[in-house]
């Protein structure tokens, strides 16, 4: 089946992005960027929602855009799907238990944490993936938002990775 | 100068206790047993929060005890220190700051979270360790609450341990 991930960088008290958004605390190493290349791999489908879409689409990222990737916007407020992006409108986890069912590479759930939280309490998340940085930013955009339900994790690998960040990453579901 | 830790075990979302107060998640072994025990190694000196004694004293932990260990209880509503324990009702920082330059072993900041984010908005804490567990709690006491600015970090110690925890051990202050 296809594996859904969901996988950010993180400040130590859990935020993805600081106070005002603040992404400025990120560190870029060889280490982040093999990482990051390893998550994509595989990778032919997206997952956001809106507010992380649109934040992205301010920066410059946007959703989409490549050709060889599905992006999937969650969202019950946006009428249109923007350019080159699927709206879905329907419960979260339900619309990712199907996706999974249907053929097809592997499936990144970007962050925003709402969604993230979503589709683990849906359980349809199958990896999660942490980048934590060495810094307390104090609030922000939390990657964990509250959720209704405890989640077993089982730990894949954790290991420092360069300028002081560590990667972790866990199976969803207890060993 | 004396150091000050603060030091817990987590959920992998933050949290020092889940709903109600929930502690049935925490996982036991000889390698946490071990980090316990070198983390109070030359401490003679406990901080904590009214609400971290209060929810100590009624699992029958309790605050002090120990005629080895000094404990303060840091509230402004307690108008009575209980047995064995000081009451602080000054500023915490400013309190630990002055307790630094006096002469003693080390100290340890209990979990409560509210506390721990106080000393280290005021730059006071010398280093931060966590016991990160396999698991998303959803809710519940934040080892980490909002705090008015941020905190560089400088990671020491980042390792995998038994039952799929990982410790994570942090200095104040960046490299």
């Amino acid at each position: 089946m296809r594996k859904a991930t969901y996988g950010a960088a993180v400040s130590l008290d859990g935020f993805l992005a600081g106070p005002d958004e603040a992404l400025d605390w990120l560190l870029w190493s060889d280490d982040a960027k093999r990482i990051s290349a390893e998550s994509w791999r595989g990778v032919d489908t997206i997952l956001m929602g809106r507010k992380t879409y649109e934040f992205a689409a301010k920066s410059g990222g946007g959703g989409g855009g490549s050709s060889k990737l599905t992006t999937y916007i969650f969202s019950r407020k946006m009428t249109e799907a923007p350019d080159g992006a699927e709206l879905v409108g329907e419960d979260a986890a339900a619309f990712v238990r199907g996706l999974k069912q249907q053929p097809g590479g592997d499936i990144i759930v970007m962050g925003g944490g709402e969604l993230g939280a979503a589709l683990i309490d849906g359980g349809v998340v199958d990896e999660i993936g942490l980048n934590v940085h060495p810094i307390l930013l104090g609030g922000g955009v939390p990657m964990f938002p509250p959720m209704a339900r405890r989640a077993e994790l089982r730990l894949i690998e954790a290991r420092p990775i360069e300028r002081g960040c560590v990667f972790l990453r866990y199976a969803a579901g207890s060993s």
